[in-house]
């Protein structure tokens, strides 16, 4: 089989690999076969050695209201997904969270990141180095921002152990993700510190960017958009739609969120936002290894004074785009079509708001203990 | 536009939703709406509110020599992705496992868990809950496994803080990634419980399970299966197809992986591990948010005495399954037929020498510094 | 000076090194010159290169009420600081809990651990390793418990990674803290390991331990002793005493305590206690050091139906002896006996009680607006 | 008993409260009773409740030679234990840093931090509170530096999750740790923005300083002081002193000090500063439970291409002071005038250099596998 191997490379057409692979493993892979997209769209951009696609469900919740400002929008979520339920609980939480007047939703675009290793020759050099990088900050934007008329460098922050110094850039990317502009301009930049301060790059990538592991770098500084969303309903509407009290919400909360995840030893003081935020990544094209990221953060319950609820959730991490990527794909762009973003600001607001709607669902189905129920109805749900 | 969010629930096909999203929003969703699987395959299951389908493009990679005891197999791995360069960069690594001989994969069910916060009247009435608990695990076991045959309880642990017990019942769950099994025959467990101690139960998931949050519970713990991969690569190897040495790959796991993810506080020691699950979960109809605890983990090298490269990944807590979920839909299916794997072990083990693969892979192109250079002709990259 | 150095260990008495000091650096050691130890009951067990003592300020708080079963016990707490108001507040705290009935404490003796590392051929290997201990505990129950009549194993883990196998041993030790015991009788296991199993073991001590530095491994399995206490106390006790109300008070511990070590990414869910530990640590002769792990934990604060405050904290790793250490000498021995404990079990309770307290008095303080203005009069006090 | 708890607190003296004690326990407390300084001197100030003092074993590591720039100087390290072995280690790890030719180090004042946590209406008057607090600096400088001519505002952070906004000074504080003229200071800035902005404080302690409890921000941020040393050692010197090899050690740093604290969960990628920080805290008067802080942060050993062993500590949050606190009792001003050091900065550099020597000597010992011996020989020893 080895000289075979040459051949999924060699093969031209998503068309003839599936033909080799159906007869060399005696398969038929009909269903892979059937996409919308063309193989122009796709090969040396998202995907190598195309034999087709994979079709993930897609349902959509809403309409959510979010307000702006003096005046409000409301939002139709697209969400791919094949975890029964979770559609339907969102869709739930879009209900209450609507009807409650709508989600507050804030954004802060603290930039993506990319965060590079160098070699020392010990920490003289290690501080020299950070010295050098500190007081170049405008010669460093200039090198970087050559690389991209979207991008902009915003930050710059380095940290040392002994013959290591780890650099982290940060920037503003437009409505792209960023990621690879980021890389690109990074890399520029690790250039002109090699030659300046003779420090060697040892990974473009040093972890300290850091990209798709769970960090607390990135809960307390922020990667990508600092998302949070808040919405107040009163005590009847918790009843009447949620089935449950604010008391009981809160005290889920409390209970399962804050001190489950303490005790657990977690960086996720929530119920699921990775589910949410994994159905409406890969409805809109986004990396869903970004998701890691984004299941970092908190939710918030109080009673209030006159007995409402008052839920909020925040998200430190979320790394998303609008363009580049998967978003140009047919299915996904339809997709963004739907939720009528103009820009990754909006976007983020949406799911942002998406979150709310989604944890809020949740953690009044365990308080109303239906959850089960909702299980065995509605198929296999993970929280 | 209130009432016709009641629309989307009233409208009976994925069609007639379309229709009211085109007409509402003003769009065509053409490419959502064409889709291999039928409407009754996924309704009451995997979703609600159905408008079509995502579809991700889908790559492949391989054949990748597994060892198993005295024989081997060679895999094809199907791979959903967005992100260029990636399904070329496990296909190198996939080409150097299998020349260096194979990877060696160990796999370890320790269990689906899932995981509730009941409240006592206090201590004496939370240790005297969890004394209950431990000296009837008979009863437990076959309360729990009444909910089905093919659930095995495997382990109960609990935990206490104040008036809030944590307990965390670990199950076998035959080829299911069984999250839906754990959670009703926990369910049962917790109405025993309830009966017998009069804690009562406040959310029957109490983030000790811990499911979709990073957490180290799960990576101290595990959580699904444990699974390890290695591989020996000669000196030659690694410089002809991989461009780099064994020394540079191994320093950029000390300073990259482990020093990198030090100084940012994270649970993820490895480069990207969560790329390669997206993928893979993604093709294969796993759940993508379990790509959270997947991106837990540690990768290992090390020059050996002959100056070999010794190159190993760990990952704790990787929760899969083969049947449930979206494994029956029609692409997923037809990707889990190109894998050939028997059961969930076999899965595992795959998945396991996928990754061991991809992250062999970066690092290589990180060491050798060709990674930019990979990107700007392959597309983006995250790593 | 160099060959002074050899001075500093050549000199037989601390009379003899005070002067080749005071002589060397021009300075007058009178104060430390003055101690109640003799030089043998330290040298060879305590210290090396003695000159003298240190003298912490030493006050005593309670005495605070401890429920036992039927019957309670009122203990004073021998406070060793030169931090300000620290022994007032502790004293409010027992006066507080002493006039609400008393602290219930529950401790569990988890045992002291010992983590070594060993270095293997492969995955293969290090799983026979992990395979051979388990399946020998018997045999190596009885190779470390021929060390010492004091010790006995209660349990060991592994955990692998690549070439690392990681085991951790843990011991009862009686009324020891027991580290020492704890290392002696693991390196017979190690020397048994080693020799049936041709894994090499690096470290005997593989911060698998893990001793002297944070970890979640600690919190989550816990390492010498769990301690929990709690206490409630009526409106009415929290206003006259505390100054403040229960509602208050479970909000400092929310925000603060809960969220505020969210934020920042912390194992200390707690306002102080590692202050209190310190104090008692120094005056009991234990090892300071252990601090580290006294600072993990969890402090919970409700208000009951009935309006009263239900207080309570979790010491997952408190590691303390009572004999040994630092134990046998005058004051520390004079300190113990204040505390009236008869064995580790009680040293621990009346630690845990005495966390309450001093807990309890700070979150008030901060709750009522009242610290700052307690340290203008009695000095620093950080929390 | 209850009765007598208040004269306690009525005990003029210190020789009454231990009459009172004696007679109280049927105790004889000669030993504690006898102490070098006077009531005067600590009441009001370090302590309440004084009973006498508690003797800790002093003893003396050194000379260890810092390099300064062109010159150096040669310290001697007073530390205050009793925990057999730890004296004669870091003598022997001094012995090897002067010998090698001495510790370079590094300090950078990061300041110390108090982190208050207010309350708001919701997200939106967070915001407003975090940009109020961002744009009124100079103000926020002004009004806390009124308060002590010794402290300087060097920076404001600030984050965010619903209702609650956690805001961390930085200040600088000259000699002294400082963190009671940073509540002094903070109290004012509070007082300022809650009548600038309505938030309403509820801790002027919100757990975001973070104060005594390990957390990622301290270690990615840095408090206090963050102190980098290293050292370059032969391989011959290695050999003769040590009795291990540079290989040996940077391989029990690797798999014990980096791999065993990923696989525990650890903040400390270390052997033992913990102890090395308690045993000169408690000599020079600091404060014990900012050990805790100390446990943090990162061992490196790397051999270099010469064969020689490069070796570094890095402390990112070491929190000390020479005034103030127990600075300025007797035998603690005695022991900081062993160290002779000028101001914190130097003092600083001492404790760093310090850490370096007596993490390489245990390393040194656990490589060469005498540690057990040393402990048989020289009582317990934790590391």
């Amino acid at each position: 089989m080895q000289e075979n191997s040459k051949g999924l490379r060699s093969f031209k057409t998503a068309q003839k690999r599936r033909q080799f692979l159906e007869k060399e493993l005696g398969l038929s892979l009909g269903s892979i076969g059937n996409f919308s997209f063309t193989e122009g769209q796709v090969i040396g951009r998202n995907i190598e050695n195309l034999i087709g696609a994979t079709q993930i469900p897609l349902g959509v919740a809403g309409p959510l209201k979010i307000l702006k400002h003096s005046n409000s929008l409301n939002v139709f979520l697209p969400l791919a997904t094949t975890e029964g339920a979770l559609v339907a609980s969102i869709s739930r939480g879009c209900k209450a969270v609507t009807e409650a007047g709508g989600a507050t939703v804030f954004v802060m675009d603290v930039g993506i990141t990319r965060g590079p290793v160098f070699k020392t020759l010990g920490l003289k050099h290690s501080l020299q180095t950070k010295q050098w990088i500190e007081s170049h900050i405008p010669l460093i934007s200039q090198t970087t921002q050559k690389t991209s008329s979207h991008l902009k460098l915003l930050k710059v922050q380095s940290s040392l152990a002994g013959k290591n110094l780890f650099v982290r850039f940060s920037y503003y990317t437009a409505d792209a993700m960023g990621m690879n502009m980021a890389t690109i301009a990074s890399e520029q930049a690790i250039r002109l510190i090699e030659q300046e301060t003779k420090a060697e790059c040892i990974s473009l990538a040093g972890n300290f960017d850091i990209d798709k592991k769970p960090a607390w770098l990135n809960f307390i500084e922020g990667r990508g958009k600092k998302v949070w969303a808040e919405v107040i309903l009163d005590k009847k509407l918790v009843g009447n739609l949620l089935k449950t009290t604010p008391e009981k919400i809160s005290e889920v909360v409390s209970r399962k969120n804050h001190l489950g995840s303490m005790m657990s030893g977690s960086l996720g003081f929530n119920a699921h936002f990775a589910n949410i935020l994994a159905a409406i990544f890969i409805a809109t094209g986004q990396d869903p290894a970004h998701v890691v990221e984004g299941s970092l953060g908190i939710t918030t319950a109080e009673v209030l004074e006159n007995s409402s609820l008052y839920f909020s959730i925040y998200l430190p991490s979320l790394v998303v785009g609008i363009v580049g990527g998967g978003t140009h794909l047919p299915t996904q762009e339809e997709a963004l079509k739907i939720m009528k973003v103009a820009n990754v600001l909006e976007y983020s607001e949406a799911v942002g708001a998406a979150v709310l709607a989604g944890e809020l669902s949740l953690i009044a189905s365990l308080a109303a203990k239906t959850l089960a129920k909702a299980h065995s109805l509605l198929g296999r749900k993970g929280k």
